[in-house]
């Protein structure tokens, strides 16, 4: 008889992972390297350690170390909100009516309300460690900035957050957040930058763009001394400190013996998706296991499934290195009205080759149905989910409700990133019926894909 | 040697308490009971039954049972967000630098946000049990609302919520998580009832009050077939509903051989203070165990500290039954400038019977104080407290000061019952530094019970 599985599967705060694992160092194709834009030369450490930590350069360069020990600094925070549980959905499965299994890892069971708390306290513990005064960042929806701000007043460090300025405006209640945890808040475009103040010359009413904030805490971090800029998603560096959300989902399914079939991610730059497949990808590269892999991202910036893999601008500004990855162009801007989050051009270029070798797929998703599937997801398993991870739920319910028509009993692993009590907004525009779905023409994404840089 | 005890300890599915525990089965004193304002006599089962459901009615008036069984329906919906953890507050021991152990029992852990859910799916399942349609209620701050819509939800009944008009139009992200879970939720005054007419007619721009919004979720309640009132605090049924709290923190002391010297929690009407030292205090009815058990409440609102054990009305309105409680007189009106709850002004009959008999004390704090102590939870222990709950962190954080100082090691039990998420108003006041603390003068509380009923 199959052992009864709760509601919960919580690990022992023992039992959480004392390492992170790299799934570099299983790929046989290693992700392209950075490079610099102006000699498209490899980017160095030396090159990389004026604007990041030392620590974090290194492990954004190493392809090669399966397993990072997680200093006991971090470990100590991370038993603030971990061992995150994982939830088997049985209220959706019921409310579906399928015979698949739905298993969810939630990652918003802290302050910040994301996963993104597990790579900003490392990042915040390497700037501590290599004796800086503060880092610098921006954040667009908020969730980041949020997750940094705690990292930081945790170890009383300084922390310089530019906030998109409609963001700013319109998510007074992210900015207060940040604010309680003791960082300084800026509108973006700033005074407080020449990057800033260029912007403004030119367009004074500009709301700002993440683009722009990006290039604002860069310059930031490198004009202060005693300051870094830091990162909360796309690079290598993050990824690894992600794998800590798959590692402690793999743990608790292996408790129960459970194999899943297919595991489901949302994807934006792909530090959540990356994080969670990781050990998953890991037994596949080495062939050890065979699973289904499918990141979901929006119809209105789906990088994967329409724009092109190619090495391009990490950022809008055009200050930061070459990353070869599936891109929609740094000039791309995804639409307004386009709710939440995952709207980075590009992807992390591990999945980017993950994707490229054939190891996992990529579907987008519109809004309003993610909503339809968030509006259910809320109603039956009780957590109001973030917009983000609304198209994981979304994909993770057609998957199930394929399985209706077959009757095949798969199990399906899908990742909750986080809730959406700050993205109530976007709740208010699928409850008032005005949401629409704005997907971008094949004319705009090849107009912004032929501003791509040429490198061969 | 003393066991290590985790950060979080949670107990296993099957350790969710079976059995709802009523106090007043072990009160030598029983609570006073509810008076029928027109002839004073004890309100009856069959007066009850027009607004309350049957159920609820018997579990309101029976002082004798011990322990109701939860049913098999309410205990999986618990499942969905219970057991809740109880938190070694290392963190926050460590910032003090006191020798104390600090405990607390974390409600906030669902989409609600608070321990409201506790009792909102047990009125919800009974109003179902019973064939009814659909329920009424008012809300104040949102979290009443929101859980019962969640509630209501699950069991498919409609949930008609009177919000006061200005968090109605201040808080439009707790009315949109209401709406996402199907409510229909109705800004108060409104002209969908009598008395909403009468006073629209009267003051045209008033912005709403609890006891306004009260008489007309009564009056909905009592004007539409198939429908009743339910409540979120003050009675006995909600802080029987509420025991779970209590018996689940004691569940998960026990296991590790802990007996708090100290049991702190914030007190509005008393549902999560008596839902918290229920069984605690049970123990102490029966001379098995001593506490210190503390009841924190706003120096704007103190009707521990500064009102009068007295028969007095529920409602501003006057139309609910009388009950004998510590009150200001059902006329208070707290400080406008007060932020979040706890703004009731009277307060749980138990609680009172309780305070009368000496077998807890209470204290009143500021609310600068108050959030003080909420910053530096949030900093230190990684989760933005509501400010409710403040009140009770404040109360722990004194306590446990006391104890650097005498250099005791006492053991303190607080509860948390939820988190700030919506309350970030209420922290931009604080950031910015424009909050002040309103304390209602002798006259201003001498002229509100100098019109309390006329009851012997």
């Amino acid at each position: 008889m199959e052992p009864k599985i709760p509601y919960k599967i919580y690990l022992e705060e023992s039992e959480i992972p004392q390492a992170w694992y790299n799934v570099r160092a299983d790929m046989k194709n290693k992700p392209a390297p950075l490079l610099n834009p102006g000699t498209l030369q490899p980017m160095t450490i030396d090159e990389l350690k004026g604007v990041f930590c030392e620590e974090l350069c290194r492990q954004e360069l190493d392809n090669d170390t399966a397993y990072f020990p997680i200093p006991e600094e971090i470990l100590n925070f991370y038993k603030m909100y971990r061992p995150a549980p994982l939830v088997r959905a049985y209220f959706l499965e019921k409310a579906l009516g399928t015979p698949a299994k739905i298993y969810y890892k939630f990652e918003g069971n802290n302050t910040s309300g994301s996963h993104k708390l597990n790579s900003a306290i490392a990042q915040a513990y390497y700037a501590k460690k290599q004796g800086l005064k503060g880092v610098t960042t921006e954040t667009g929806a908020g969730q980041w900035g949020t997750a940094l701000s705690m990292a930081c007043s945790y170890f009383g460090l300084d922390c310089q957050v530019f906030m998109v300025k409609c963001s700013y405006e319109q998510k007074p209640f992210r900015r207060e957040v940040m604010r309680t945890y003791g960082a300084n808040v800026t509108p973006s475009p700033s005074t407080k930058t020449e990057v800033g103040k260029k912007i403004l010359a030119e367009y004074p009413d500009t709301t700002g763009s993440l683009g722009c904030a990006i290039s604002e805490a860069v310059e930031a971090a490198v004009t202060q001394p005693g300051y870094r800029y830091v990162l909360g998603s796309v690079l290598n560096q993050v990824l690894l400190h992600q794998s800590i959300i798959g590692l402690e989902a793999k743990a608790a399914l292996d408790k129960y013996g459970i194999k899943p079939d297919i595991i489901i991610g949302c994807a934006g730059g792909g530090s959540n998706l990356g994080g969670l497949i990781s050990p998953f990808m890991g037994e596949k590269l080495r062939g050890e296991a065979d699973y289904r892999i499918i990141a979901v991202e929006p119809a209105s910036c789906p990088s994967f499934t329409r724009g092109k893999y190619a090495y391009d601008f990490c950022d809008t500004g055009e200050i930061c290195p070459l990353a070869k990855m599936y891109t929609l162009g740094s000039q791309f801007m995804p639409s307004a009205s386009h709710a939440g989050g995952l709207r980075y051009h590009g992807m992390s270029s591990i999945l980017s080759q993950l994707y490229y070798d054939g190891l996992m797929e990529a579907r987008s998703v519109e809004q309003t149905a993610v909503f339809e599937a968030a509006e259910l997801f809320a109603r039956v398993e009780g957590t109001l989910p973030a917009p983000e991870s609304s198209h994981a739920i979304r994909a993770a319910i057609d998957e199930a409700l394929k399985c209706k028509e077959t009757g095949e009993e798969k199990t399906i692993l899908f990742g909750l990133t986080g809730t959406g009590y700050f993205d109530l907004k976007a709740y208010e525009q699928f409850n008032d019926k005005t949401m629409t779905d704005v997907i971008p023409t094949d004319e705009q994404i090849a107009a912004s894909l032929a501003k791509l840089p040429k490198v061969e």
